[in-house]
């Protein structure tokens, strides 16, 4: 069946959670939102683009950070309401610089950084 | 410090969302949503404990399904804004019995199952 980005769930604001992960590693990298248009941008040009909710803006994962998302898969869950994006990335997901944007855990009920930087 | 809840970021209905990934492989296998309490539940006691939106209402994953998530981490990302759960899932994450929640992909422009029933 052919995919059309208008079958997936989308919030009061039309958009749906994604969680990017490294391809290779399986490394959760970060989760940000799309609307239906970056979807369809995300899967045509093979780059991801997410909808900056603070921008009201799209945003093209690198086009700033040299920070490029490559797409290699798109998965969607079971209620068609998230998105899994495996990806290699190049450089840091995060803006703070870091590989990841999930770098603080809580352990013993203590905050801690997981990556340094 | 001393991690408190009440330090992330919650939407306009009081919800964050959580990635829960299988600790010893890496896979990504469900996005689903906590309110503060959730949070604070879930680190209490060492397993899931989601909001349920259909059902407003607490969910300690597995309590019916006896899919138990049992939680090894809880790690949040720079904008306090999503949750990554490492987790050890007991039998499948999925209501539809798959162990992952994203068993659908997109492949050139066509759906496709990526773990079958």
């Amino acid at each position: 069946m052919a995919f059309d980005p208008a079958r997936l769930r989308y919030n009061a604001d039309g958009l749906i959670p994604a969680i990017a992960q490294e391809a290779e590693t399986g490394e959760v990298l970060m989760l940000a939102w799309m609307n239906a248009e970056a979807v369809a941008r995300t899967l045509a040009e093979g780059r991801v683009v997410y909808w900056s909710r603070s921008r009201q803006a799209f945003w093209r994962k690198g086009d700033t950070s040299g920070h490029v998302q490559e797409l290699v898969e798109m998965r969607f869950d079971c209620d068609e309401d998230a998105l899994l994006l495996l990806v290699r990335q190049t450089g840091a997901a995060c803006h703070t610089g870091r590989r990841t944007c999930f770098y603080r855990a809580v352990r013993d009920g203590e905050e801690v950084e997981t990556e340094a930087l």
